[in-house]
């Protein structure tokens, strides 16, 4: 029904995340009334999405050059390390200025079900990465889920023996949440981890 | 903070309606990960929409031809016309099946206070169309507002004197419509266009 080039778009957008029939149609439409140099920076900046951004030599962050710019930023803090499982993680962290040292992303968290093995989640590159480096203490910081929680003890068990402090996030409840809607995991953890008000 | 054409991803995303900062980031780091295929298909479908899609140049349907699929289908029923102010609208009748005539899309509803005036809804367009044919009946099926109400009032008066009938979709309360959220401008016209049980 649509004109081919109408339907070609309609079936790009609906390739995203969370874009079903009815928003993909309404971005179509929406596109089709754009400015020709909006179109144009749109399909360069996809293309170039797709032929510039690799993973960071060193640990794995997105970047278009072969070391990406905190790896070859030599003004961070050479003693941590923190370990994510997603660049958007990392980014978190830089766009609220939280760490000052270095990351590394590993591949996968592990998940059996999922066919998702220790050998999987590219700890080789991790090792090599803390090898070259003198880092004090690495900081575990993956999603807070079982696939997580298994990945850390896992990396954790790893690094046993190589004298260095191995630490991770603080579980527990976020500041401003509303108490009835904290998960029972959480407020254990929160029970658990109390600190004594000083 | 991050790579050129990462940031640029994210700022083409950000300019399809409904899609924030947020959402464009979760979009764009969708992407990196999409097929190299896929990416190019989504590059080439919007260089496409820019290159290839247009206004038919009878009806102003968005078409890849010189006259639309729905101009030159002979087929049709020669002696209706539905005038509608959007592509998305005569999408919606054709998908439903639900018209079997001709179509002319105008360019605007008549809106004085964002300066759009009857001159600018082109309506020559329109007469030239329907001179071009032997119309029996047109249907004005433009958006339920002040503006569509002030441009279905205009367009009826310009045709006046033409011999056609010129009706216009019925309003009302919609099918499986919970009463109480209904505004009370269609509640009104519900009740003033009451019919008959039969």
């Amino acid at each position: 029904m649509y004109p081919d080039s109408l339907k070609n778009l309609i079936e790009s957008y609906k390739m995203l995340p969370g874009v079903g029939e009815k928003t993909a149609e309404r971005m179509a439409f929406f596109s089709i009334n754009m400015d020709k140099d909006e179109l144009e920076f749109f399909s360069k900046s996809l293309m170039d999405a797709s032929n510039k951004l690799h993973k960071c030599n060193i640990c794995n962050n997105i970047t278009d050059k072969e070391i990406c710019d905190i790896c070859s930023n030599e003004s961070r803090n050479k003693e941590l390390l923190c370990i994510v499982d997603d660049p958007k993680s990392l980014y978190m962290f830089e766009k609220n200025k939280i760490f000052n040292g270095y990351y590394f992303i590993i591949d996968n968290l592990i998940s059996p079900i999922n066919g998702v093995n220790p050998e999987d989640i590219g700890l080789e590159k991790l090792l090599k990465f803390i090898h070259n480096n003198n880092f004090l203490e690495i900081i575990i910081a993956v999603k807070p889920s079982i696939e997580g929680e298994t990945t850390t003890l896992y990396i954790k068990r790893i690094l046993e023996g190589l004298d260095i402090k191995v630490t991770r996030l603080a579980s527990g409840i976020p500041i401003g949440a509303d108490m009835e809607y904290i998960d029972s995991l959480t407020l254990e953890r929160a029970i658990e981890d109390r600190k004594e008000i000083e």
